[in-house]
């Protein structure tokens, strides 16, 4: 696995690279998964790596669901998170914009499926790689693998929307 | 909605009654969403209430997708709990034993839909209702639904198996 911080290394055009939630409006960055603005949260940070997207979590040793393995929840809050980070983006990018150049419509989560493959080690960095599958008009689906020490432990599938303006 | 503390009032013979997590064996009652060994987690505790099974859980006030409302992470966690618990207290019951008599077989959840309907409100008691579709020899199927103030914000479809033993 590529951490996040050696593939900024690796590409110094990339040395400035935000993450997809750092352009959600202020308003909308209070998410306890991924908000930067939610102090007692994941603050979990999505980037494109190429078509795909990345991000990267360390469990805390109490995220557990017995002894050693990490519980369910966690792996499908990264899930939801890295999910509908990734469908903001990727309308964004598919409307022509460039990441950076204006705040990005926040989208939420209609429906999300978690397949667990395998037990999540609590003691490895989880990495999380989205896969965009279609991109509409206000809906975008997302697949999402989440790894830990180079195995697939969970698969996700991630229908997002946009949020709605009443919302 | 009845609050649990009311339906243990309704009937003085379920006044000592225990969750099913209180009957996972003592290394299997750590995890973060429904281990009561687990001083960080929520410690979730399920019921049986009549052929449902019925959770409830008060947020705190930051597990905000934004403000006012509760991110779909903690729903799905809840979810996951409350499923896996029923499932092990429905594949107990099914081989006709009596909560208490011995411990739960541990059931973990292989997969995992959840329907985010409406909005969740972040200051309401948000009430989880099991119904058991299928017990296998070690496959138990769940959905659940999650309602604040008397409206289901969502739907979850649960399959838990039995924890192998190598686990």
């Amino acid at each position: 696995m590529n951490l996040i911080s050696d593939l900024i290394q690796a590409d110094p055009y990339t040395v400035e690279m935000k993450a997809f939630q750092d352009f959600y409006p202020g308003e909308y960055n209070h998410c306890f998964g991924c908000g930067s603005k939610n102090e007692h949260g994941h603050q979990l940070k999505s980037y494109w790596d190429g078509e795909q997207s990345v991000a990267q979590f360390k469990p805390e040793s109490f995220h557990i669901a017995f002894p050693g393995y990490v519980y369910g929840g966690l792996i499908a809050s990264l899930i939801d998170c890295h999910g509908s980070g990734t469908a903001a983006a990727a309308k964004f990018r598919a409307d022509g914009h460039e990441l950076g150049s204006q705040s990005l419509d926040r989208y939420v989560t209609a429906s999300i499926k978690v397949d667990y493959l395998a037990p999540t080690p609590i003691d490895e960095i989880l990495d999380l790689r989205g896969t965009v599958l279609e991109v509409g008009k206000r809906k975008v689906i997302v697949d999402v693998t989440v790894s830990a020490a180079g195995k697939v432990c969970a698969k996700g599938h991630v229908i997002a929307v946009k949020m709605p303006d009443h919302m």
